[in-house]
């Protein structure tokens, strides 16, 4: 690795996924990139999984966490849109080509050669390590105004659940007719910001769950119209043929058949869940219904710093537990059993320091 | 069976699908009924599954026959828009309920409850019989004027694989902007028309095929740009992300993986065909590429008189084989090991006498 800051953080350090402190080194900041002090991060579904190497991808040492809000220390001479001490955001996202097809249309998200985060690699070969950490740099394209009407601590997850939920509705046509029915399958730090953001687009939104624990802070605090339990089979039965849209942010296997026989005709089911094994895909439905399953990764940049002012103007947040760093590790079981309400967020600033 | 019209045809009497000649009758013609008497009816792969019951719904005796050209010979009061004489087509429906929100946007194709030209029950409770047969009594709503450009033999095929292959090509977009890439995975009665209305909407159209049989004919007679053999792994690899599109028109059980490498991001597959299993649906290439799956049935009433009318102007026929009705279980079995090019149709007016 380059010399460069010494940087502090927690990683895994093999597939136990167990988190410790690790030192390592950041590069230092070049004239495109903007150093960011770190205030808070969210734990991301997605960091459980790589940590343990769910997906068999993950290179250790990791440093998880994608879901960073913090504060400009310094910018390099090419970077006007941000200056030193302004509030800031880092996604899942930190590098693409800048020239593909995808690209081009500020979808970086799509781009064959985009840099995750963490547990990639970037141009220069050095390990990229994410926001379980005092503090990163990156290129300023990959970095996000935080805008002022936004929490750092709750307005933290949007930066990858925010835009995960935001995108496809956006993308499968969920936001062209107000008053579409949305179904959320799953109920955690996607489900429940799914639940806000398609009641502020004006969806009608109905939370599908395994059992009736949430359904009245589904309903009283996260703004839902309606709760449906899949092992009552009498709703679930009047429920057939009712929706337009479901957001499927489950990771665990699941059939799919009940949810498509939630949807209407021209209904269409959007995976957001990364199961690690392959789903059955019932064609009857599809093809007597014209109904469709397609997925989404994320947002592109534009999109993302979109979603941000959204949130802002209708104060959505995510529903968070904050927690120490050292806290990490008994944050990570409580989260492989779907016990917490809804995510977990790094106090990074008031919480790490060197062992 | 209320008493009408004799009628004679050929029925499968169980599970066998060995079809047989078979008396019964028809309804007598109503006030919105036309009577048409059959000269041409192409066979369907859904004739096989139907009559060998694959996919468990089959009631017997079947009739079997959805692809219909022949001649008004009567019409009732009501039916303005034929009259005696007129050559007519009938495909896969004959009913709907007309009143609900699929049929008052002209998908009668699904309708919860459409009405199946065979193997299916009019509201008065007759069983209806299909196209291997001398004669029908249709709904006039539900009856096709057959354009005067398209032979009644090699035109018949187009009232099933036609639309089935052009309603997905306008709904999901692929006649929008011309000059995308369509992939047709598998070459048979519904693939080889793809090919050929593909072309005519502009598209770049290349086979998918698990073998370079049919590769030449595929482009020096149906008009493919490309034929690609899903064995040759280099040529896989590199057509990874090249396609836009692609129409599923395979029966068997087969792999989704390696059609979902062939679409770039946003690429959507449509599947056609029926697998009588559920398929894996891989979910990481979903996600990842914003790639979709959706399904599609045959066409509204009104979307198949534009195709027909489509298929007119651009001399869009199927490749035919001509048959005697007497043919026909011997084609059942060359249908089943898809030695076809590409459709069989039967001389059903100049062949079906009684025994």
């Amino acid at each position: 690795m380059v010399d460069g800051h010494k940087a502090f953080g927690w990683a895994a350090k093999d597939k136990s996924g167990v988190l410790s402190p690790f030192h390592f080194s950041r590069r230092e900041n070049g004239e495109n990139d903007v150093t960011v002090k770190i205030l808070f991060c969210g734990v991301c579904h997605s960091d459980l999984h790589t940590i343990k190497n769910h997906w068999g991808i993950s290179r250790y040492p990791i440093v998880p966490g994608h879901e960073i809000v913090g504060i400009a220390t310094k910018v390099g001479k090419n970077v006007t849109k941000f200056k030193e001490g302004d509030r800031v955001g880092v996604g899942v996202i930190i590098g693409s080509c800048q020239s593909c097809e995808s690209c081009n249309q500020d979808l970086e998200n799509y781009c064959s050669k985009l840099v995750f985060t963490y547990n990639s690699r970037s141009s220069d070969g050095t390990r990229n390590q994410g926001g379980y950490s005092d503090v990163i740099v990156v290129d300023h394209r990959f970095v996000l105004r935080f805008p002022d009407g936004l929490p750092s601590d709750a307005g933290a997850p949007l930066l990858c659940a925010g835009i995960t939920v935001y995108s496809p509705m956006k993308y499968y046509g969920m936001t062209e007719d107000s008053g579409k029915h949305l179904g959320v399958s799953g109920l955690g730090g996607l489900g429940h910001i799914a639940v806000k953001i398609g009641k502020a687009f004006g969806l009608r939104v109905t939370v599908i769950s395994r059992s009736s624990e949430k359904e009245r802070e589904a309903i009283d605090r996260l703004g839902a119209d309606a709760f449906l339990v899949t092992t009552d089979s009498q709703k679930m039965k009047d429920a057939v043929g009712t929706m337009d849209f479901i957001m499927d942010t489950v990771s665990a296997e699941h059939s799919l058949l009940p949810l498509f026989s939630l949807l209407n005709v021209n209904g269409k089911l959007v995976m957001l869940g990364l199961p690690e094994k392959p789903l059955e895909l019932p064609i009857f439905p599809l093809v007597s219904g014209r109904k469709m399953v397609g997925g989404s990764q994320i947002g592109g940049m534009k999109e993302t710093q979109e979603m941000l002012e959204f949130c802002a103007k209708h104060n959505i947040v995510s529903d968070i537990e904050l927690i120490k760093m050292s806290d990490i590790n008994s944050a990570m079981d409580r989260l492989a059993r779907s016990d917490v309400r809804y995510r977990f967020v790094i106090d990074v600033a008031n919480s790490l320091s060197p062992a």
